[in-house]
């Protein structure tokens, strides 16, 4: 349950930017499709920075986090030498995973590549079963965000 | 459409198996969830190559095959050295696209850690536009597969 | 043969800069050995964009590189989140071939990381076979670079 | 010191078989370099295991291995599909090193492709220092290669 209209969606940040390297093109000239999901995570990564509340973090508080699901829609190619806008939101924190929605635009002219989410789950460090989101963190997206749809 | 019972749900067929590399874990210590898709990808090779129309065989009819979605779930993590089965079925067909599922299984306990989709969209050489899969293709996927759902 | 003292040794130019992408570590926690490679490709794509001759230039002049030896010494390990300063210069070219020396250090206490070179091969497009450098790479590296050790 | 010439130039031995990946092609549509390097890696896991002193022995005795230095000579350049041979042999062991020559070879025709070398030094778990190489990895490796090259 949103606790308000503009909670609910959140704009897209850009969070990540990288230029496409030689070695993510295949032989069809362009970017793997598989390479989207190291730019995907970085965006996340870099998105825990940018709350403050990091990989390093995590570890100290005992716990990390796993992907559990996935998914891409392709729209255009990236070629090699471009560059690349990676946007994220938050699109739901449940109990104890986190839901992403992810963008990735080529700078040029704007054009999405693709976009889709990628869902984290928080799990125990030491029993390395699904444990609760900790406040703390609940709090950090939040204040970074303005804002964000809960779900139960 | 399917046209009989039995086309609806073809069989998971192992198609391609790996052990993991040093190279594809992370500092989680298990297999990064992007490089799922490299072995995704290698079993869709591989299923080209075992129907006998291979990425050769496209060139030579003037089309290739570029990837318009794909999405995983992760159920269970990956070790190095771990011996992986990678399955494959063709879940659909339509006029322009194919969609696979695909499920990744750890040799030593048949655990399954991860599963979903893939689909690729056919696309002219020359024009670079959308096109339809030829019915030489088609016939190939059937005769390996016994059948498909068809869709419209 | 050189041209004057100043031109046996260029200074190494810092030409890309990238952080360690969470893919790019292994179980061990670092940045797996193979991945500065993709770094030091980088590098040397980054050169050929900054003397303004980049691989679409080669391809308008009908040739391109290839790689015939690389050799890295591994000095410290890069970790997750590290900011990584990669640089090169051009330490010989020959009639077909160019080599660089390369560096890369970590940005936070200035530790290399690793050094080596890469060697690159003129070959032609048409033909697949060696041959030599155009005099206007040359020119464009030289003038980039302030001269060059020149080779027979 | 060798303890006798059949000790000094042990045979090249097939050790990891592999088919070049899609997402290891780049936009000149062969491997890339750098891919070269896991392939190598796999080699010489593939050979600790094969001798029996694997990642999970070291672990156990104290200790990992770090590459300390790599270089490749590249021949010929693999396509999308090749089959691929790994070669190596212990061309060294020091107090704390082990050298391995390596090869690549493409199945279909038996061409070479890469060769070269890589460095791995002994690392102490604990203090991250190097140290010296374990007699029993010493034994495994001299039972199963048949003798080795020792250094100082």
């Amino acid at each position: 349950m949103s606790t308000s209209d503009t909670d609910i969606d959140p704009e897209f940040r850009p969070i990540f930017e990288n230029r496409v390297r030689f070695a993510e093109t295949d032989l069809q000239g362009v970017v793997f499709y598989g390479e989207y999901f190291t730019f995907q995570d970085e965006a996340v990564s870099e998105f825990f920075r940018q709350i403050d509340y990091g990989y390093e973090q995590m570890e100290r508080d005992g716990w990390q986090v796993h992907v559990a699901n996935t998914e891409l829609n392709y729209r255009d190619a990236a070629e090699f030498g471009d560059e690349l806008v990676n946007e994220i939101r938050v699109a739901e924190i449940g109990t104890a995973s986190i839901t992403f929605e992810y963008r990735i635009t080529r700078s040029a002219d704007e054009q999405v590549l693709a976009d889709g989410t990628v869902t984290h789950v928080a799990v125990d460090l030491e029993t390395g079963e699904t444990r609760p989101i900790p406040d703390a963190f609940r709090e950090a997206v939040a204040a970074f965000q303005g804002g964000l749809e809960a779900s139960d």
